[in-house]
C-alpha cells in the first residue's frame, strides 16, 4: 500500500479513537534535533521554507533559549558537550559528563524520565534516525559509563576510526551487570525501539542467546524490513532496526559532494596577500540513492503513536530523535542535515496533528547541543578588498529553491569530524509548554517541566479534575 | 502601515485620551547588542554568570527568534547581513540591501519609528559605543544610500583599510541633498545622541560651519568630556561624543592578547598526520587601559533616561547599541566582547529599573545579525586521536571565573576581520513583549510591534480605560 494512504488511514484511526479515552491520556513527545541549533534551523529555514518563511517549529506558541551543561569528572563547568551527556541531562535531570549515558560522575546509574514513565503505567517509546544504541536514544533507557558500550561486544571494548573506544566492563553481564546498552534496552519495558542497530542486535548475549532472541523473551515483535513496519500488531512490544547502524539520510549534495577548501594559487601559497583562490562551485541538494526504502522519521512516528495509543489510557512518552542534523554536519555534508532537518518538520507534523484530538499531549522540539555549521556571507563581506579572502575550512554554497546561495562553513577542526559547539540551543513547544517552561532554562530544568507534566495531574493547564 | 494612516492615528488617539491617561508615558527602550546571536550571549554567559548560572536577558519574559532578511539590490535573498540593513529592518520595517541606511533597494527613503515617534510628540535618544554616525544608530534618523557617509566630507567619498568606499553624491547638501549621516542626525529632532565620533562632528558643513554648531544651532549642547555628561541641563537637547569614533572597550585579553593560530611544527607542514601542535596558552580578561574614563553604557543610559522622561507626559523611543560584541569579535578579541556584553547588561539593569516607576515601558534586547565567534570543545573532541586535531582559524582559550576554559574560535575568513554570521538572532522582553509578540518573528515584525505598541494607547496590557 501506498505509504501516504497507510498514514491517512492511521491517521483516521487515531483521531477516531472515543474521546473518553483521548482525554484521559497525557502524553510527552520531545523531538531531539542533535545539532539543531540556531545556525541549523536557519539553515533549515532558509532552502526547506525561504528567508523570509517559517518553518514548522517556528510556528509553535512556544519558544526558549537551553542552556547546555556539562561537567568534567572533577566536576568543573565543561562549555562544550556531546549526545551523550546531553542527552542524559534532558532524560535524568542531572548534569553529567563527556560520553556517559544516564549515570552521574560518581558512576551511579540516574533515573530516567522514560524509568519513571514506565513505573507509572505510562507506554514509552524511541525513535531515531541514529542506531537505537547510540548516544541519545541509550540515555533514556539505560545507564553505562560510556556510550561507546553498545552492544554485548562493545562493552567489554571496541574500537573507531581505528581508535580503541572505553570499555565498561563492571555493565558486562559476564561481570553481574545489566549488560550493554542494546540489552538494557530490549529488557527496560520499553513498548517501541525504532531505528538503526542490526549490528547490536545481532549480536550474541552473554547467555549464548542473541539480543534478538532476548527482545522476543521480552514481548517484542522485532522486525528489520521497513514493509514489515505497517503490518506490525499494536498491542505488543515492536523493535525495528533497519540499518546496520545509522540509517542512510535522505539528501545529499548533487554527485555526492560535501563541503570543499577553497583551492588556492602557488603564489598565494608563498604570500597571503598575493595570488588567486578558486572557490568551491554552489551545489544543489538531490536525493541520497543509498536512502532507498529507508523508513522516514515520520514512517517510524507513526507506527510508534499507533502502537503507543492503542487502548492506552493513561498516556505515554515519545522521543524521536533526529539524528543525522549533527552526523552530516560533522561530516561537512549541509544538504545532509537539510535533509535530516526536513524530516523533523514531517514528524513535528505529525506529533502536532496528534495533539489535536490528543490535547493533552506536551510537544517540545529542542536540540542537544550546538554544531560546526556556519552560514557566511556569498561573496564574503570583504569580497572587494584585492587581497584573496576566504575560509579556512571547508565551504559549501548550496543553491536554494528560492534562487539564492547559501554559503555553509565548516572551521572547528581539520580533522576527519567537525566539532560541537557550545552555543544555548533553542527549544520550541506547544501552547502546554507555554505555561510550563520559562523563556530560558538548563536541560535538566526540561526534564523537570517534562516529570511536572506527565506525573502530576493537577498541572494540567484547565484541569477541572 | 501607510505613513500617514500611522500619523493621523496617533493624533485621533491623542485629541481622545483623557488627560489623567496621557499623562502616562509610553516609552520604548530598544537594546541593540551587535552580533549578539546565541553563541555569544553563551560566551557572555558562561564568562560573567557562570555555565549554570543566567544573565539579565535571560530572566526576562519573553524570549523569541528573530529572522534576518537581507535583499541583494536585485531583490533576491541574501542569508547574511551587515548592521546597515538590519538596523534599517528594525527601524522601518522595510528589508533592504547591504551597506543601506534606511533606504530601500530603490534607492528610496523608508520612514523609520524615531521619526514616527518624533512626529507623534515622542522624545527620542539614540546612545551607541560605535561612532552615533555608525550604521546602527544612524538607521534610526537619517536616510543614505552608504552607511560609509558618514560625514560631510565621507558623503562624497572615502576610504576604510585603504579602500575606497561608496560615496553619496545625491545625499551630499552641495548637491541639494539632505547631508551625510551626522549632519542628518543634528536636525531630525532627537533630544539625545551619545557615543562616539568627534571625528564627525568637528567637520565642516557644506555652509561653512562645524557639524557641532550646526548642532547648536538645533538646540543642542554639545559635550566631548564624559565628566560633563552628568552636568547637562535635561530641559536641552544633548549631543555627547567621547571619542573620534568607536568608544574604546572595557575590557580585553591580558596583556592585549586576541586570538592566535595554533602553531604548528615542520614536519606537520609536510604531512597532515604527524608532527606537533601547539595551541595558544590560556588568557584571562582584564580592563583594558585605553578605556580611561570612556563613559559606560549605562552612564550613558542613565542620562539618557533622565533627559528623555524629564517633563514628559508622552514618551519616548530609545535605541540603546553595545556595538562592540560585533567589533571585538571581527577582531578575534573575545575578552572585548565579553566587557561590551556586561555594559549591555547594565544598561539593560537601568532600563528595567525604569520600567519598574513607568510600567508603560517595553523593553526588547536584540540582536541585529549573527557573528563568527563560536565556543569549542577543550581540549577538542578528538583530542585522543594520535593525530594534531585544532582549529585551521584562530583560537583565544578564555579561564572563566568558575574555573574553567572557554574555547573561543575564530575561522571564518583568513582576512584581517572575520565575517558576519547568517542564524536567527535571539530577542529577549520585558512581559509587554510577551503580550504584543510572537515566538517566532522577522526583523520587520519587531518594528510593526514597536510601533503598535507605542503609537495605539488601545493595545495597552491591562488597559481598563
Amino acid at each position: 500500500m501506498n505509504k501516504k494512504l497507510v498514514r491517512l488511514l492511521t491517521l483516521l484511526l487515531l483521531i477516531s479513537t472515543p474521546l473518553s479515552m483521548a482525554s484521559e491520556m497525557r502524553n510527552v513527545i520531545l523531538i531531539i534535533g542533535d545539532g539543531f541549533d540556531d545556525q541549523h534551523v536557519t539553515m533549515g529555514r532558509n532552502y526547506l521554507a525561504g528567508m523570509s518563511n517559517a518553518l514548522g517549529v517556528d510556528q509553535l506558541a512556544f519558544r526558549a533559549a537551553v542552556q547546555v551543561e556539562t561537567l568534567s569528572q572533577d566536576g568543573l563547568p565543561i562549555y562544550v558537550a556531546d549526545s551523550a551527556n546531553t542527552a542524559s541531562a534532558l532524560a535524568t535531570g542531572t548534569t553529567t559528563s563527556i560520553g556517559r549515558i544516564a549515570t552521574n560522575i560518581q558512576d551511579e546509574d540516574t533515573e530516567t524520565i522514560a524509568e519513571q514513565a514506565l513505573a507509572a503505567g505510562f507506554r514509552v517509546g524511541l525513535v531515531t534516525t541514529s542506531s537505537i544504541t547510540d548516544a541519545t536514544p541509550a540515555s533514556f533507557l539505560s545507564h553505562v559509563s560510556a556510550r561507546s558500550c553498545e552492544g554485548p561486544d562493545e562493552v567489554l571494548g571496541s574500537t573507531y576510526y581505528g581508535m580503541p573506544q572505553p570499555a565498561c566492563p563492571e555493565d558486562a553481564r559476564e561481570n553481574g551487570g545489566p549488560g550493554s546498552i542494546i540489552e538494557q534496552l530490549v529488557v527496560s519495558g520499553a513498548h517501541v525501539l525504532l531505528g538503526g542497530g542490526q549490528k547490536f542486535v545481532s549480536q550474541t548475549t552473554a547467555d549464548g542467546i542473541s539480543v534478538s532472541a532476548l527482545a522476543e523473551t521480552s514481548g517484542f515483535q522485532v522486525i528489520t524490513q521497513p514493509a514489515a513496519l505497517t503490518a506490525t500488531d499494536p498491542a505488543a512490544r515492536l523493535l525495528g532496526v533497519f540499518a546496520e547502524e545509522t540509517l542512510p539520510v535522505r539528501w545529499r549534495g548533487a554527485g555526492g559532494r560535501i563541503a570543499e577548501p577553497t583551492e588556492t594559487s602557488w603564489l598565494h601559497q608563498i604570500t597571503d596577500y598575493l595570488g588567486q583562490t578558486t572557490e568551491p562551485e554552489p551545489m544543489s541538494c538531490e536525493p541520497n540513492p543509498e536512502y532507498g526504502d529507508t523508513p522516514s522519521i515520520a514512517d517510524m512516528t507513526e507506527v510508534a503513536l499507533s502502537h503507543l495509543a492503542h487502548s492506552n489510557s493513561q498516556g505515554f512518552f515519545l522521543m524521536i530523535e533526529s539524528a543525522s542534523i549533527d552526523k552530516q554536519s560533522h561530516k561537512r555534508n549541509p544538504c545532509g542535515s537539510i535533509g535530516e532537518i526536513a524530516q523533523l518538520e514531517e514528524a513535528l507534523a505529525l506529533a502536532t496533528t496528534f495533539a489535536k484530538t490528543h490535547p493533552d499531549t506536551l510537544i517540545i522540539v529542542t536540540a542537544d547541543h550546538a554544531q560546526a555549521a556556519q552560514i557566511l556571507p556569498e561573496p564574503s563581506l570583504y569580497s572587494h578588498y584585492p587581497i584573496p579572502i576566504y575560509s579556512p575550512g571547508m565551504t559549501a554554497i548550496v543553491s536554494t529553491p528560492e534562487g539564492g546561495m547559501m554559503r555553509i562553513n565548516y572551521a572547528t577542526n581539520n580533522g576527519f569530524s567537525e566539532e560541537h559547539t557550545g552555543a544555548n540551543v533553542p527549544l520550541f513547544s506547544n501552547e502546554i509548554g507555554r505555561s510550563i517552561m520559562q523563556p530560558f532554562m538548563r536541560q535538566r530544568d526540561v526534564n523537570q517541566a517534562m516529570a511536572s507534566f506527565l506525573f502530576s495531574r493537577s498541572n494540567e493547564p484547565g484541569s477541572t479534575d
